[in-house]
């Protein structure tokens, strides 16, 4: 397999076209980003952390019988995966209140919400990501309502998986955000990266944040806690 | 009928309880408010003008078999209505894009919907009445999904009576706010007011506003524009 061209490159991420039909090549990089890129930083080895927790994580999802855009992973820091059209819709799983349903609610953060909520956000740098309901998906021509119910039930099936996961290993999967998109095939995929730089993860014991929120909030450790969440996955047994 | 004391106190309402047991008074006031009350204004008679706004549209309303709380209307400003809960959902509906859609998607505002599009506000002076999704709604114990779909049916059908009555009256309603509650034997009604504090009407030739946005945008004339709108409607033989 050759690399060849950038695709594109965004806050975290460069995607390389490659010469096998259908596969790209997606690089992680060390830097950091925050309220749509507003706050910037970086540290040494972030990129590789993050390709080797996806990694770790797109295997156990695969065992678990989800469908990802991860075919390989190629060295520390890149990974192959099958192109796809992405669907223009962040989606969000959350199993408590936190970040800014928290804000938006003036409720505290952790409420356990009584079932997982899916919220999808339309993926828009430029206008923030705004968030949106079904009905303006529709209405605005993003998703039908089929595609909808589909994104949630794939969603929700992803949490099962991961929060089950993060269980064993003394982590509560607060929320996370992810993305989705159609293969060639038409077949929709799980795409994107499964890193803490997308998702709430708390010690389940003490409460400590294990999270891009660490970034967000200046409460230092950021790499300390990436490493964290590598080492108790990989020495979890999982597969 | 005798007005006693007074329940409760809004930006453009005031409500007394009656001898009636299950009716309110609902007195209509001349001040206009916008953007959470951040901006305040009055005119003398705008009490009066929507107070009659409301009570043909009422009437119309129960023509065409649409629930609602009105009973009859006592005076100028004044009617008299069937207690209700308030469901706690402000409930938006829209036939082309405007106002704060317009705004969160950087589109154009006219732009014609391809279907009338409900959306539901949390209804939260402290919160700003934050939009929030059917899942949301669920996960937040404000209403079940049965309920939702009770309202989406419900302000659909108040938006075909009032979008016929309105194009009849060369007026394109582009888009607007109700509230609904339970009566003391748990119906679903329409309440609150419906008048052009709470939609947006365009001229249908001309295009000119004549609604509560020539009060929010300072466009001046605010009172003839509500005037025309009640001698549109007085004046188009629907009664």
């Amino acid at each position: 397999m050759k690399q060849l061209d950038m695709l594109y490159e965004g806050k975290a991420k460069k995607i390389f076209r490659t010469d096998q039909a259908g596969q790209l090549l997606m690089e992680y990089k060390d830097s950091l980003t925050a309220f749509n890129a507003l706050k910037k930083g970086e540290f040494a080895g972030k990129g590789r952390l993050n390709c080797q927790i996806s990694t770790l994580l797109f295997k156990i999802l695969q065992k678990n019988g989800v469908h990802h855009h991860w075919i390989e992973t190629l060295n520390e820091s890149s990974m192959l995966v099958h192109e796809t059209r992405i669907i223009p819709l962040e989606v969000v799983v959350r199993n408590r209140v936190a970040g800014s349903l928290a804000k938006k609610l003036n409720m505290t953060e952790g409420h356990v919400l009584p079932g997982p909520l899916v919220e999808f956000y339309y993926k828009s740098d430029q206008l923030g990501d705004p968030f949106v309901s079904d009905d303006q998906i529709v209405a605005l021509g993003w998703a039908d309502e089929e595609l909808l119910k589909q994104l949630k039930r794939r969603a929700l099936q992803v949490n099962r998986v991961l929060s089950e996961v993060f269980e064993k290993i003394n982590l509560t999967l607060v929320d996370f955000k992810t993305e989705f998109g159609h293969d060639l095939n038409h077949q929709i995929l799980l795409a994107d990266e499964i890193s803490p730089d997308c998702m709430r993860l708390w010690d389940t014991r003490t409460g400590e944040k294990l999270d891009k929120d660490r970034f967000r909030r200046d409460l230092g450790g950021v790499e300390e806690a990436y490493q964290e969440v590598y080492l108790r996955l990989s020495g979890g047994g999982f597969l």
